[in-house]
């Protein structure tokens, strides 16, 4: 399976090395925290930008050269099946993760289409045999067909309800299939066009239904995968109903679905919303429901989903601090939701993007874990709220405190003393962390 | 009382007028959907940006020229609440908003600061039995002091938790005692710098401890206002706690709060938060919190909160329009959140810029009712989701569907049909119903 | 040619009609400001998006059903002029617009592309003759194809170079051939992913020399048409090198340039370059290079190009005042580069969109024209500047004054006497007049 | 002088130091690039921020505690210019930056404002004589007062324009004073609030003759500084004529200033423009007007100007990049135009904040010379052009192609033949070169 023969082997050279097609700081099994990088990534590659996008965007057709463009239908699908796992097996990938049209093309049908994933999804589990790769997630993509052109559990057409329905049920059965550990649903079409058409309660009504038939249909056929919900607050709607975690949740809460979902985080979306990707995190951390990230980075200057590969080390580092501090990512992983260039568009970019991600990753680790280590915001933190340890600060956290008791003591202050908020000094510190990662200090 | 007598009395002129302190829209007895204009828009003026604030900016000193500007003190606060209650009157406003620092000046201690108030607050209550406007909430500040430069109930200090429960427990009084019909909490404080030195989960534990503090105090003396959260997405902090309604909601759902607040939407803390106006008030109606409206307007292209006066007739058409769907807005009310701007420095600026407020949202209002009445988007809407009344749809909503029976319907589709969405159409209507406003057809 | 038989013939039933054909406002033969409305407005029709787009999106296929969707190749081609003329016959628009791959397909080569050219533009010359409708500008298309992944005449490789250069070549003949007014260069392509591997000085200095060999290509063909520049500010790439009418401006007159261009400025590119659509207009105008306007709107809190139709009565006033202004838009046009959106997909959409946008914009005549004839705005400005009609006003702008005499002014001034800008009565007005609008007075 | 006596010697510890009141990569002695760091960064404290303002923001009251702040008056301005001179010694820095109203209080009239000046510029100048520190630039706040309100040299009021001359022209003559080496040129009320009363025409072409008359000015007096202007986008107006560095220019070829300015140009204020810090540095060195820099930086997903430190080290590589490929910085300086966040508020935090800020270029001018010296982008973008240096590519450069021959070889093409643009592995390799600052490699 020649489709990556011209790449040499993949190797662990290190910080010094100017080989472009090694890796300089991913090593899957050096220890950081007491796991292996591996374990502590998990990381991911995305079926969809790696192996079935072409780099077309709305100005421009595809131009991506992958050596198996000249296939087509059921021989393509096949061809990339072969090319993933070669990929997989060079990069030394633990996962992946796909929808079900990146895998097997639509057909005239639903069951020609699931005739086409019939085909497919047994020659992955043949290659999965022989593979470490396992997968991550898989999803029904129900946003990219004009049936779904007015939303897909959220449409107002109840044809269309059955139809992602339909779908969805098809992609349980394949995660179980293939020993899936996560189930994502990024509502692509779940949001509005324009209000003065949409009902919303009606179509979070239904969407909270759709939830729950997902629920009990995993329950039936005994798939345990972790359902997640993808927040992402606008594109392609205008207006999409996971906006962000705070938003998801909200919705969880309503349709009694907090037990059955966490969340599938990712940095651009994040950003999109107007969040840093380690608010998101961190909010999604201490609620309990950070379930799997899309490691990936917008353009802090433009207003759309750039899903580029994930370089900037300060990002990657504040992300590794808050999986952390969750004690690692549990079920979830770092999946590469990620897209090289359009002018990066020749084979062998495919390695260098995905090496500067996992790097990139690999440093955050190594920084974060650090920090942590050498408790420099842990021991920032325990003070600056160690007024809430003792005294009025306890009887506050102890529930003992009331706005009686709360106003005897404020009557009593003579003056309220503070301490500064040293945002330079960390920032400057977090830089020192960073730039020792390569000098074994 | 002298302080607008330089000002025309204001009149009812009707839409054909030029004179510039006149009403052209805004008539308080006029009836629109059954009942007086007055009743259902219920228009409130911010006692702090109309008489208490300078219109300084970051990089301008204040420019109001004010004819109370040459006293200070007590004798300040008690011109401004002369000053007030003359323009209240002179624009015929059935209500009234203000901070605890709007009305009375602090003091070096909290019982001093509360000395002052109770100097105040008995000259309002007595202006009050003379008016018909009332107070439509007030709220303490704990954002503008020194003391709360880590926060108010989400402070890292308790000391400043404390303070900031007494001055709530002290506008709870307040509000009590002068007929409140609503307490709002904004806090301009509580949400965070960075996230380098937070513990966001003490934080929002506090800031839940605190709201159910306010709720137990408010119940032991009987104030049985409407509380209200009021959400802002950022500014003063980098990120607040509040961001929309969404964040607000899954906030108040996890501390067990949702049975004690709804929320106050602000227009130019939607679209800072990235959401139309519109937007906050369909969610908040769904959801059954829509509480009362700060009724202002952001600049599209600006990042900061500019707080203008209302003047788009799109956002007031479409706002009265969730309002009208909503019933009203029971205890709530217009709020006017809005300056003049910087340049616009002359007392006589403070009548045009409230007319032009309250014409707007006078237009809005019979644009929205009459669309309303005829069913312009009730009946798009109704047609739209039509495939939900009887068939698979009607099953989805009645529970009786599964992914069994909704995979069989789809498998036993043959086509899809899907009907134009026609917001071109649903626009170009919705313009011809504005202009129509003035035409008496 | 019975592409849009199943709609009804346009009428001009006028503002009160309920009817969906019918024009409420456009009526070519009403006399605004002297003029007819159809001399005023000129409005162009958008080939692209009208005739040739599908309605896809980065994630979605295309939407779009049309009654030629069943052709492809020449064929396909062929039945989108016949729809085309039908179309602007029907709408009785004066103008249309084009790319090259708009109207014929590309071939395998250059050659081929050029002969399928040769074939169409002469079927559209044929059309011209019996259809009042003209052209008001093409361009070639030098972005979609991959050839163009590192851009065109900015590209880093010169065979782009001159591929580019000899498509405009082609486009030229086309534009003298069919008797265009304006040609526009709108560089999709012209800018950079990345300035890590990006040479600013030698793209822009290529850009340069490309400019003036098609100005030196038009001069010896004699094809006198008007040059425009579409300034955008990003997207598709990261960064363009036309990021509004000043950076063009000052590209312009580094490369001698000036003398033959001005502008087409797009409303929804102004907005996304931070700029409201007046602020290009008004600046364009003052600068005497207002040449042509692509008329559409952007969602203000979408980061994306959304081309929308028209429909903001606001921004057609003000975009409308300001070509009042300037005299009129001279041989340039009011283009709706516009596309009806992914759920408008069905045919009579775009009569429906084309209506809500001409509609628009006749009425956003009559009201800048109303408020010019009545000098609201003129008044104003001529009273807010009097100051530099005589004493030292005068002497500054007679260029009588230095800073000695400025300073002894200053020094002899007791205080400054301001008047307030007033933009709250201001605003208040211009809803006055755009509410009267429709009601005759 | 003891007002930061508190604070130990500065001292150069090095990357390995936890020390936080050492330098750990700063060290003014240090050969770069075959310059003193000193000389190539050219380090310049901003008064305003450090020694004059309160840390004040428009929802709170100044938190800065310093132990000046018991003074008031001419009393406080001495008291700033001895803690400055401490300060500037304490951390070693080359330069310092004022405006007017920084060093010394406004009077009530402009003649008693003067006085003051003339009391404090003595004062500087004799610290001066002691000390290394240099004036890098002055300039007139023409934007706090009231006066202002309407504009400066773009006032309506030529009363204003008056008084904004007599204080630049004071300026001017405190720069020669005091040896400054730049000029600066910042509009701070130099645009519109709206449009809607403004007259751009008359405004910019008084902005104009403003400049003209400071260039004579100094002329006139024998003041040699480097004049330069400082743009930024909006705010506080919403719009300024000096939006950014394109816009700059395209306003000093239209009024014949081009010989005489260059730009100042602040990363926060390119980044609320749209464009990365980079951006504007390139752009500005390309045209040759690449004059000074406000080193600071903003919060990417902030709206407004937040001034903050520098700290992240992708914008200082990228920045030094630039200045290296400049040449240096020529009479320019990097000027630490950054204050302290609100939360820190301590006085020791001006000690870390510019440490933060100096350690932080100090970093990116290593990192980035070690990248220049190693041709790693300079090679990538030689080999991407290369195709300009020979056959048609040279052709165009030669000005000897036109579209006969362009067109001629483009019919002669087979296929056009491209190379990937890597900007992955550019990414990854920047990263590398970061890394390994500290390690020695």
């Amino acid at each position: 399976m020649p489709y990556f023969d011209n790449i040499p082997i993949i190797s662990y050279e290190g910080a010094g090395s100017n080989n472009p097609y090694s890796f300089k700081f991913y090593n899957p099994e050096e220890k950081v925290g007491g796991r292996t990088m591996e374990e502590y990534l998990r990381i991911g590659i995305a079926y969809w930008h790696t192996f079935t996008a072409d780099l077309s965007e709305p100005f421009g057709v595809g131009t991506a050269v992958r050596n198996w463009n000249h296939l087509d239908g059921m021989e393509l699908a096949k061809a990339r099946v072969e090319a993933a796992f070669e990929f997989f097996e060079k990069l030394g990938v633990p996962y992946f993760c796909f929808h079900d049209v990146d895998i097997a093309p639509e057909g005239d049908t639903l069951a020609e289409t699931n005739k086409n994933l019939d085909t497919i999804v047994p020659m992955i589990k043949d290659y999965m045999k022989d593979s470490k790769t396992k997968l991550l997630w898989n999803t029904a993509n129900n946003f990219t067909h004009p049936r779904f052109l007015h939303g897909a559990a959220s449409s107002n057409n109840a044809d269309v309800f059955a139809y992602a329905a339909a779908k969805v049920k098809k992609q349980l059965e394949v995660g179980k299939e293939l020993g899936g550990e996560n189930y994502v649903f990024w509502g692509g079409r779940e949001g509005y066009e324009t209000l003065l058409n949409t009902d919303m309660k009606i179509e979070l009504d239904n969407l909270g239904r759709f939830f729950h038939m997902a629920v009990d249909y995993a329950k039936e056929i005994g798939f345990d995968a972790q359902f997640l919900i993808e927040p992402k607050p606008k594109e392609p709607t205008t207006h999409q109903y996971d906006f962000d975690v705070a938003s998801g949740l909200a919705f969880l809460e309503k349709y009694d679905l907090t037990n059955h979902f966490k969340f599938n985080i990712e940095a651009n979306h994040a950003t999109l919303a107007g969040h840093t990707f380690e608010h998101e995190l961190h909010y999604a951390r201490v609620h309990g429901v950070l379930g799997s990230v899309d490691a990936n980075q917008g353009h802090p200057l433009l207003g759309w989903d750039t899903d580029e590969f994930p370089t900037d080390l300060y990002a990657t580092t504040l992300a590794m601090y808050e999986i952390i501090k969750n004690g690692g990512l549990g079920r979830g992983g770092l999946n590469f939701d990620a897209k090289v260039r359009r002018g990066s568009f020749e084979q062998e970019d495919l390695i260098h993007a995905h090496i500067a991600g996992m790097d990139s990753f690999a440093v955050g680790l190594k920084v974060a874990q650090q920090m942590y280590d050498d408790r420099v915001l842990e021991d920032i933190i325990s003070e600056r709220y160690s007024s809430y340890d003792s005294g009025i600060g306890k009887d506050i956290v102890d529930g003992k405190a009331d706005f009686h008791s709360l106003e005897d003591h404020a009557l009593s202050l003579k003056e309220i003393s503070h301490q500064s908020g040293r945002l330079e000094l960390i920032k400057s510190t977090m830089n020192q962390y960073l730039l020792r990662v390569n000098a074994g200090e």
